[in-house]
């Protein structure tokens, strides 16, 4: 690996108490520059700050279910779990999520216009 | 409107305590049978349980967001902003849409094969 | 117009027997090309055959919805009401796409795996 | 499996007058109330009424091609073809499917305005 | 295979001079209709002209992982670097694709209005 | 505007040597955070390297058609026609972004497994 991918890598590790880095990382170091962005970018994003971890982990699942990533639903199952997600509020999310994407298609199916209110 | 569709739009405005309902639910009316199942739906999904409504209406964002539905990220900003979303949290959530939305196709762009760890 | 995007846009009038054509094919002839290659393969596979154009119309709305193509939905729905769509058959429709596009994603966001009896 | 699920469970298998039910439900049942749910809407909803089955069936096909979920093509395949789906039905089905998704990207990319007459 | 599904087979070898088509051609060949027409369309669509077909095969790619069509990244990779695409040139390709996701998502969550000047 | 918010504004309009910004980076500055990152992340992404800029501006409105944001489209489409694109170009770049879009979907309808010569 390239002396700049595996300085990344190491302040994941650090970053994460991780003895080893999921695969993602692994992949992306093909490319040390995109490695570093997204690095950074996450531990930016991800950090606590107005939402906790545990929401924005929510947040990550929900949009990985809608965009249909397999790898993404798999790891950031893991690290929502990790964060204090339990079989309740998996549950929960999961019919929140599917709900959405129902009556997103029965809305725009309608084409119902933006309320005034909403504007 | 049907007396079935007028009895739900009626347990609408009682329900959240409002004087009218916004026009979803009345482009809905014209299907009643799909407006009372979606209703139901949505109250028994949207309730407060193991995640409290502020968390459930940013998920609603997060997934209309990606599917890009216009109508659905006006009625849910202002349904989060109600259940307490402040500048702050909305722009966190944005922000955290943004990189998942990335990461995502990242993802599927370099074919990463589930981890081990994650099965 | 370009003369080989004029004969195009003759032959839809004389096909659908319409006066006019709509404005996609206006904005498609400035791409003549294009635009007969896509007529052709509208024509070919639109056609009466194992299923009858209203089924056709109705699959083209629900691929639609789930694309959010506004002009799609519109042009579609148009299209579907003249080869016999009723409003029953448009909130069945409707229904059947909301609920398709649910369960797609809690089947996604449960990981299933498929069905020996499915391969 | 929870007595509430196992019910839900015992009335798919009864109404489908099948030995078992596929794995979704089985997923499904580790929350009760999102099972409860789904199982009503979808009996609600794939009932035989102003469409028949078959169409509905093909429909949700659509809909689960464009969204690219493998298990629901899977599943969906199958119960079209024992609604009466046959080869060639498949074929033209998937012909639509596909010139819809192109067409709707092409009317995207050009960004065509509504007709007034769609309006 | 049908004789007329085996001639397209023939003329793709032919023109790509090679020994075998992949798999997706050998599965359209239970349609020979839509598989002559896609293969007529594809042909016209992906010759050189205005734009190289390298860019057209990247072009390809960054539809296909939007998409997340795992099979269609594989084979357009495979094109894409038989055309000409090195290491470097893919992993910046995929760092476009990625913010193009990211930046697509920020735009509809803040519901930014067309500039004036774009329109 | 914020001070830091306004630092990346005179940044963008420096390094493109352009009187105003569009209204993305006006709206992005409400999150000033984001919008730096968001910048220099645009500003390393799509920057001249194994790729040229228009290639790049290219391959940004094809993800945009794709997820169907007409902002994106409209802004994306201005930066390609500065950056060299012509009608012709767009033309043929529209043409290859629908038939991805199309053959996407019918690999995915046949359910076709990716070919051992591509793993």
């Amino acid at each position: 690996m390239a002396p700049d991918a595996q300085a990344v890598i190491d302040d994941i590790k650090r970053t994460r108490d991780v003895a080893d880095v999921n695969d993602f990382w692994k992949y992306l170091a093909r490319d040390p520059k995109t490695l570093k962005r997204t690095w950074e970018s996450i531990k930016e994003v991800m950090a606590p700050g107005a939402l906790d971890p545990l929401v924005k982990e929510m947040v990550y699942l929900a949009v990985s279910v809608t965009n249909n990533c397999t790898y993404c639903i798999a790891s950031h199952s893991a690290a929502a779990r990790k964060a204090g997600m339990s079989d309740a509020m998996f549950a929960e999310l999961v019919a929140v999520i599917g709900m959405a994407n129902e009556t997103n298609r029965l809305v725009t199916a309608y084409r119902v216009p933006v309320d005034p209110a909403f504007e």
